[in-house]
């Protein structure tokens, strides 16, 4: 039976899996994301306990995709600072002497949810998460986008709503980004209330359906992506879902023609199919290539 | 030697080219665009008179591009209202009996740039016309983006300026759309002076550089394109281009950190490599594909 890891890295944690080339779990370990001194070598531990024939990675960004940068496969500028300029990559590859693939954890779930989950079957996807950051992993035409570097759907510049109290939002870097206006710390600053305890009624939720219908637009007209899945902390409240189409659609405007929007978005805006397992399965896929 | 048809269809002209496999124009006609039943049947005899082992057609859009739809190769809600519903794709395959492709006008010469002008050597890139509309077409791992229909990076929707006499810009389908704000007429509309008779020192000038900064930056976050490659009438402003990348760089604010960032973007928003020739070429290499 051949193993393949998976790990996908979080800024507070780090999920470590084992699965088999059918993707069923042998193992998993969940360790604290502390400084690289420490977490490195008790994820190398784990991996080490068994004969793995490739490692995928899906891990917290930035990080340097370009097979031709010196850099590559390192972690750029994070405000994770103890793991800034660390080569993830390579460290897994030295140390367990496995081929191994890196892309960011959006990208990896994007990968799962479009070979397995909610776009499977279709050629590419939008993933995108809203928790404590907003982040978009994008599928097209089969794989992983990888540009110029990788997309950071977080700072996607919005046009602030004019009942917003905080319109130009809480990113350090870019005023009135989605990421600065949507994510749940966001929410948290703007009502004075973490986005758990906002109560059903509150405007902050036709607010925040606004803001994620403004990048689901925005990602239909620029890249027309074949299904847009929303994951991340924030998407559990009941009811945003909903209130995030009929937003998109009202921006839309019936300018884009087809039977997804005429259907109300309600199979194109969606729920991960893999529900909290994109993000593992996503590395394991990774793996899998890796190994070839 | 073998000969391969080239159509531009555009809202006001056709232009039909006929090259060899090395994309040495052999023939070329324009014909005004008037209604289907008349300039159809011109466009097939003009075709006609050579030999075509395969036609491309690089056409304006919304257009059905799924090959699983029945509407497939049909162009959808134009506003050119004689060519809504006109089947182009089966038209030509039809008449003339020969393999043929279709393609939007932008994806056509976004193809071109890619593999010949100014994006030649990388996985894809983004072309961008600013002229009497908006439009973008996108390579992505070598091949054209068509997702849930194709993009329609015209209405991307973008933050008005805080200095603009029109904030709402001027698209009947949608508030502060790129093309609403941006485009020909747009400006016109705003200035009550058309952009050509505008002088250097307007500002109406870096107002729309603002605009198309928001664009460059949107597509750079949301897909990380390789390169940017601006096109279209307005662009042949001097020094647009220079003003664009310094308030692309401006929004950006060191979120993105690669080499052609720290460069200043001079080698990533760019002119056309193919000047005027990518709309023709694209078609041209749409049609040596679908021969085979």
């Amino acid at each position: 039976m051949k193993l393949y890891g998976a790990l996908e890295a979080g800024g507070t944690k780090m999920v470590l899996a084992v699965l088999d080339s059918c993707g069923n779990e042998i193992s998993r370990t969940i360790l604290p994301t502390l400084t690289p001194q420490e977490t490195l070598p008790a994820m190398i531990a784990f991996f080490r306990e068994h004969p793995l024939c490739g490692l995928g990675i899906g891990c917290f960004g930035p990080l340097d995709l370009n097979p031709a940068s010196p850099a590559f496969g390192t972690i750029l500028q994070t405000p994770k600072l103890a793991w800034r300029g660390v080569p993830i990559l390579k460290a897994f590859r030295e140390a367990l002497d496995i081929p191994a693939a890196l892309d960011t954890d959006v990208n990896a779930a994007a990968l799962a949810e479009a070979k397995l989950g909610a776009a499977k079957g279709l050629s590419g996807c939008l993933y995108l998460t809203v928790g404590t950051g907003i982040g978009g992993g994008l599928i097209v035409n089969g794989g992983p986008v990888h540009g110029l570097t990788h997309p950071e759907f977080g700072h996607l510049l919005l046009a602030p709503e004019a009942d917003d109290p905080a319109p130009e939002g809480f990113c350090p870097s870019h005023a009135h980004c989605a990421e600065g206006l949507a994510s749940g710390p966001a929410i948290e600053k703007r009502w004075g209330i973490s986005a758990r305890e906002l109560p059903p009624g509150h405007p902050a939720w036709d607010l925040e359906a606004r803001y994620l219908a403004q990048v689901c637009a925005d990602a239909m007209l620029a890249l027309s992506p074949e299904k847009i899945i929303l994951g991340g902390g924030v998407m559990h409240r009941e009811g945003l879902l909903p209130l995030i189409r009929k937003h998109t659609l009202r921006l839309l405007n019936g300018y884009i023609s087809a039977p997804a929007v005429e259907n109300g978005l309600a199979d194109y805006i969606v729920s991960p199919g893999l529900g909290d397992r994109s993000g593992i399965l996503g590395a394991w896929l990774l793996g899998l290539s890796a190994a070839g």
